[in-house]
C-alpha cells in the first residue's frame, strides 16, 4: 500500500486523500485496503517527514498546486497495468525547475544496455529537443536515460528525472552526478517520499508518471522486455504520441522497438525535426520528407529525360531505334542526344548511343 | 508504345489485342496511339519472331494460358504511375518452370548496393520461404536481389527472376551465372519480347508485374529513391502485403525503408516466419510473438515473486519494512526471503536483506 499502487490509488480517487487517511485511520472496509494502508500509516509521520523535505530544499507538489501536471490527473481515468496505477497523491520535487516547463516535455527513454547506436541517436533527438527549447524528461537510469538527459544538458536544454526512489537517493550510483546536477539545477521527481528505496514495483509505476507528463514518449531503444516499451504502452493508452526509432533486427536492443512497430504501435522517427512535427500544433514544425540526393538526372528537361531514359543501359543503340522507343521525332532525339553527350550523361560508339557508365 | 506503357495498355484493354493490333495497322485515331503503335510494329514480325524465340527455349505466355497468372489480370484496375502500368499482353519465358508455380510465391527485393545486413537479412528470409515451399521472385539485379535468388537456390527453393530486358539478354552481366541458371533449372520472364534493352523505363514497368505476379512484397533494404519502393507501391496498390525490414536509421540503404513505415505504409517483418504468417490463410504459420528469454525470476512462486519485488536494488531493508512494504505476514515474508537467498536472489547482510548484484 502506497503511492503508485492501484488499491491506494483506487481509495484515493473515490474519496479524497484526506478522507482517505482519516478513513484508514479510524475504520475498516470490505477489501481490507485501508486497513494495510493503516499499518503502512502508523509508521509516517507526515508533518515531521515534509518538515524534513523542506529542510532538504524538498517540495511537495499537491493536486491543485499552480505546479501540478495537469496530465497526471488522466491517470484515474486509464486501467492499471500489474497493479499499478492512478493519479498520485503527490509529488517530491527537488530542484529549482518548476513543473510547469515540462508541460511541453518529451519523454525520451530507453535500455539501459544501450548500443552505440542507441546512445548515437538518443544524443542527436535530445540535441535537436534542446535547441528548439523543448525539455527532456526520462528516469535518470543508466543507457539511453542517461544519454538522454547528459546530451540535452550539453546542448543547454531542460531536463527533469522522473525516479523510482526517493527524490533524495542516488540510484544508480554512477549517476550520481548527473542526479545531483539535476536536483541542483533542473528537478528530480518522484511520488515516493524521501528515503524510499527503488524496487521493482515502484519502476513500473514510474513509468506511467513520465508518460502522464509529458506530450510524447520517444523509445530509442528497448529489448523485448524492457521498460521503456512499459512506459510506452502508458503513452499509447494516455494518447500521447508515441515515437520508435527503429533499428536493426539483428541488434537485442532494437528487438522490442522494432516488435512494437511490427504490432502496428508507434510511429517510426528517424531525426528530432520528425518528434517535434508529430508533437507540434497542426501546421508546426513541418518537416520535408526525406528525400535521396538529387541527382544531375533531375536537372535535365522533359525532352532530355525522355531520351536519356530509352538510351540503353548496356549495349548501344542507334538513333532510329531510341526516336521510335521514346515516341519522338528522329530530329528531336538526335538533338536531345547531342545534348546529352555534352553533359556526360550518353556516349556515342561505334554500333550507336548508350548511356555514359556513371549516369 | 510497348508492353509495359500505359497508352498501350489501355489500347489493348479496350479492343484486346488482336483489334488493337488490326486497328493500328489499317486506320488512325485521335490520341496518336495507334499511329504510334504501327509505327513500331512496322519492324516487327511477331511469327518470325515466335519462331525464333521458340528456337531458344522462350515460350510466349498469353491470357487465357493455364500459365498465366492471374495477378496480372488486376494491372488493368490499378492505376498507372507515370505512364506506366496495365496488364500487359503476354510474357516471355525462358525456363521449365511453370509460371502456375509462382501462384504462392513471394517478391524479395532491394538495393543494389546492399550492406552486410541487408545480404544477412535477406538470405535469412529466403532459406526460411525455401525450406517452407515458397518459392522467391525477384528481379535479377545485384544486391538484394541477387542474395534472395541465391540463397533460396542454395536452400533447394525455386526461384525466378522478372526482368527488364529480354530474356535472352543478360542483364548485369555480373549476374550471368545466376541468370543462365535459372533460364536453364527455373524461370526468366520478361513482357519485354527477346532482344529488348535494359532502359529505365522498363525497369519501373517490371516492378509492377513483379508485385502483381506474387503474394506479397518484401522490402529487405532500400534508400530513398530506391526501385524496391516503387514496387512496394506497386504491391499496396494491389492490396498484397508489403513487409519492411527496418534498420538502422544511420544506414544509406535503410533509409527508404524505415521512411516507408514512418508513411504508415508496410508490416515490420524481422524474420522469415513472421513473413508466413502474414501470407499464410488465416491460422496457418501462427509465429509465437517474440518474447525476451526466461528469467530464473520467472520460475519463483507467485509470493516469492511478491516478496522479491519489494526487496531493495541498493540499500538492504528489514524483514519487517519488506512485509509491510509487499502487504504479506511478516513469517510468510522471512519464509520467501530464506528460500529466495538459496535460489541466489536476495542477500542477507549486516542491515538486513537486499538483491544479489546478480538477481
Amino acid at each position: 500500500m502506497e503511492p503508485g499502487d492501484g488499491a491506494t490509488s483506487s481509495l484515493v480517487r473515490q474519496m479524497g486523500a484526506v478522507r482517505a487517511l482519516e478513513q484508514s485511520l479510524t475504520s475498516t472496509s470490505d477489501t481490507g485496503v485501508a486497513e494495510r494502508l493503516a499499518e503502512r500509516l502508523a509508521g509516517v509521520d507526515p508533518l515531521r517527514q515534509l518538515d524534513q523535505a523542506d529542510r532538504c530544499g524538498i517540495r511537495f507538489v499537491v493536486p491543485g498546486d499552480p505546479e501540478w501536471p495537469p496530465g497526471l490527473d488522466q491517470l484515474d481515468h486509464v486501467l492499471a497495468e500489474e497493479s499499478f496505477g492512478g493519479t498520485p497523491p503527490g509529488l517530491w520535487v527537488r530542484g529549482p525547475m518548476p513543473l510547469t516547463e515540462i508541460a511541453t516535455s518529451v519523454a525520451v527513454v530507453g535500455s539501459r544496455a544501450a548500443s552505440v547506436y542507441g546512445v548515437e541517436m538518443t544524443r542527436a533527438i535530445c540535441d535537436h529537443l534542446a535547441l528548439a527549447g523543448v525539455p527532456v524528461v526520462s528516469g535518470g537510469a543508466l543507457g539511453i536515460d542517461f544519454e538522454a538527459h547528459d546530451a540535452t544538458l550539453v546542448s543547454g536544454g531542460a531536463t527533469a528525472a522522473i525516479l523510482a526512489c526517493g527524490v533524495d537517493r542516488v540510484y544508480p550510483a554512477a549517476n550520481r552526478r548527473l542526479l545531483q546536477h539535476l536536483a541542483a539545477e533542473f528537478a528530480v521527481v518522484s511520488e515516493q517520499p524521501p528515503g524510499s528505496a527503488p524496487t521493482r514495483p515502484r519502476f513500473l509505476a514510474r513509468n506511467r508518471l513520465i508518460a502522464a507528463v509529458t506530450t510524447g514518449t520517444v523509445v530509442v531503444e528497448a529489448a523485448l522486455r524492457s521498460g521503456a516499451l512499459n512506459t510506452a504502452g502508458w503513452a499509447e493508452q494516455m494518447n500521447r504520441h508515441v515515437m520508435c526509432v527503429p533499428g536493426p533486427v539483428t541488434s537485442y536492443t532494437s528487438q522490442g522497438v522494432n516488435n512494437f512497430l511490427r504490432e502496428g504501435r508507434g510511429t517510426v522517427v528517424t531525426r528530432g525535426a520528425e518528434v517535434l512535427e508529430l508533437l507540434g500544433s497542426a501546421g508546426e514544425h513541418l518537416v520535408d520528407a526525406p528525400r535521396g540526393e538529387e541527382r544531375a538526372r533531375d536537372r535535365l528537361t522533359p525532352i532530355e529525360r525522355r531520351v536519356a531514359e530509352w538510351v540503353p543501359v548496356s549495349e548501344p543503340a542507334e538513333v532510329d531505334s531510341i526516336s521510335r522507343l521514346c515516341g519522338l521525332h528522329i530530329r528531336t532525339t538526335e538533338g536531345a542526344l547531342r545534348r546529352l553527350e555534352s553533359k556526360g550523361f550518353v556516349r556515342l560508339t561505334d554500333s550507336g548511343w548508350r548511356l555514359a557508365p556513371d549516369a
